[in-house]
């Protein structure tokens, strides 16, 4: 089996990188400079660097002043929320997100929690939706920043972001998005969503890891994370990843076709829960009624170890995943699942299955038919083992 | 003029990616996977970052569960400061630098002034030698880290780091040295030189920028500044940049090739500033009698103005430096020259040149024909706008 014969449905944990992307990484490896340099070697980095910050710009509807290029979607969260705790330490002291955010969101407040910060965790309902009573009684004059994000990446669940920052800022809060799974599956118009501040990561878009960038609203009050030379209008220090901010620049105006593809990876997604509801028994859609990422779908299937099920499709060269790859090899089932009330058994009977732009009706179909096969494979030796026990 | 004619003697900025790294690239492209997955192509990311990790920290001697990569020197730097201060935050509020530090050290403690931390910078002399008994006088209980780097970019001086950190630890102190420079230009052994936390970057070592790495001893205390999965054993969140740690760990194992390269280099930047000083009048060579980083040369060449002398050397295909690449642009002079004691004047006549491995003899020479017939010029252009002014 080789690679070319796998099916990867595993997209919100990473994408492969675009043919548009790597076609020009040789021609980016010879401007090698320093951006910063003002001889030669400089030019070229520095104009890369310049163009990306313009076509991220023009696709989220913001202004390239507004934009940080930085490692990543977990420096982004993690910039923000300790970055805003560290400017109101002296005038305000109260957090609000999500049960449900990703780690480098819940870890920062936990972490602001140990140096005295008050921070409340919005529940969400089974189908995921936000308790929205839950937010607007916990927003107050105290409330320095609101983090909740665009699209969750474990179970696809949409917030309604927009209404819920006009909410913060009523009350004086500051609000973030992680937007990081959002981009390239729906579209984004920051001007719209009037937020504050927004979270991207490159490796989720076709592009290279070790890149993101951050939106930060003109005039929203910022404290840098990482301090050195005058980088990024002196908000982030260390010389840029000329490489990984190039191909991400490169990828950026293909999000002009996020409709299509959101559209395309819909009927897919849907196709493929619409079959396996109707050919396997046991199945459940987590968050099916709530608006959902167009290429994520959060299954449980009944009796069955969503390790052992991964574990048995990656051996027929399916690459899914049971709950967010950050937290793989942990033992512990998805926080995320157990927020929205399901139960150990559940969480550890689920699959994630994210597609992408270049995923195929044909992968679909291929991944259902193995998949049926499997689960009964896994449910006999199930019984098997059940009954073995039973007869001890 | 095209790329291969030109000259980069500004290796201290950045420095070319290695022909055996740039080989091996679209061989780790292929490699997208996120090194977290725990499915096919999850795999071979992440054994390419266990062997980065295992080659750094064979070529350090240190354990590979003391490396944390991470996306450069600056995140390093600023990382390993800020979370001192956090942990210590209620037991100790003194701090002690250099004077000379690279803007990532100094910017972070000027940051932690505003948070009523004490922190002192150490003087250096005209030589660039460290104020000893500065050092011993303000070192004390109350010190909780000191941050002194190996050698300086704009200088080169190399400091007594082994037994800084010896006096340090004696007041109970932390210690940390910025080893951005040092990387491939000198031989490191952290276990003899016994500091508590030291600073790599990759694109300084003939790899990608947007990499770096972070050592910290075993049981040192240390604070992560990117929350998120468990990435790092939980001491740096965010998806690995897989393409710039593999890139890295390909390039290590040529350290052994250090004592070799900075002999080479060291013999070609003797014999550069010997020619220069014997065939350009006014020149004096910064630092001259410090150890130095072999391929470090700081030049003040009287009556020139180093901006236009950059410009007019980057014109015929030379690339060189005024001060650090991360300052360019900026009409201040270099606040490192300026610490050592040359006048203002001084330091906006002054030149950094930075030799790298690939550096010829012929590239050097050619250099110094060009630099003579510059200055010159400059010179001759200088006095007639002199004379012109007098004339007026």
């Amino acid at each position: 089996m080789n690679l070319s014969e796998m099916i990867y449905l595993d997209h919100n944990a990473t994408t492969p990188v675009a043919q548009i992307v790597s076609h020009k990484i040789p021609s980016f490896l010879e401007g090698w400079g320093n951006p910063s340099s003002i001889h030669w070697c400089g030019r070229e980095p520095k104009n890369w660097i310049r163009q990306a910050r313009q076509n991220l710009a023009t696709a989220l509807s913001v202004s390239p002043l507004e934009i940080i290029f930085n490692s990543g979607g977990s420096e982004g969260n993690s910039t923000i929320i300790l970055g805003v705790f560290d400017l109101f330490r002296k005038t305000k002291n109260h957090y609000l997100c999500s049960e449900v955010e990703h780690p480098s969101v819940i870890q920062t407040f936990r972490y602001l929690e140990t140096l005295g910060a008050r921070v409340d965790y919005i529940p969400v309902n089974r189908q995921g939706a936000l308790d929205i009573d839950f937010y607007e009684k916990h927003l107050s004059e105290d409330t320095a920043l609101v983090s909740i994000m665009m699209g969750n990446n474990e179970t696809g669940t949409i917030f309604p972001i927009q209404e819920l920052a006009v909410k913060a800022h009523q009350a004086g809060a500051l609000f973030h998005s992680d937007c990081v799974q959002a981009l390239g599956k729906i579209p984004l118009d920051l001007k719209k969503l009037d937020i504050d501040y927004a979270t991207f990561s490159a490796h989720k878009f076709y592009s290279l890891k070790g890149t993101g960038a951050l939106y930060v609203k003109k005039m929203a009050p910022f404290q840098k994370s990482i301090f050195g030379g005058g980088q990024e209008r002196g908000r982030r220090g260390g010389t840029e990843n000329t490489l990984g901010i190039a191909a991400f620049g490169i990828m950026i105006p293909e999000l002009v076709q996020t409709n299509e593809k959101a559209q395309q990876m819909a009927e897919l997604r849907n196709h493929l829960e619409t079959r396996l509801l109707n050919e396997i028994s046991g199945v459940q859609v987590t968050a099916a009624e709530q608006p959902r990422l167009p290429n994520t779908s959060s299954l449980v299937l009944k009796n069955i170890d969503g390790e052992t099920l991964l574990m048995s499709l990656d051996l027929k060269g399916f690459a899914v995943s049971t709950g967010a790859a950050c937290s793989s090899g942990n033992p512990e089932p998805s926080p995320v699942l157990l927020a929205m009330g399901l139960s150990r058994e559940e969480a550890q009977s689920s699959l994630r299955l994210s597609l992408g732009w270049s995923t195929t009706r044909e992968q679909v179909d291929q991944f259902i038919e193995t998949l049926k096969a499997v689960v009964v494979r896994l449910r006999n030796l199930g019984g098997e083992t059940e009954q073995k026990e039973l007869s001890r």
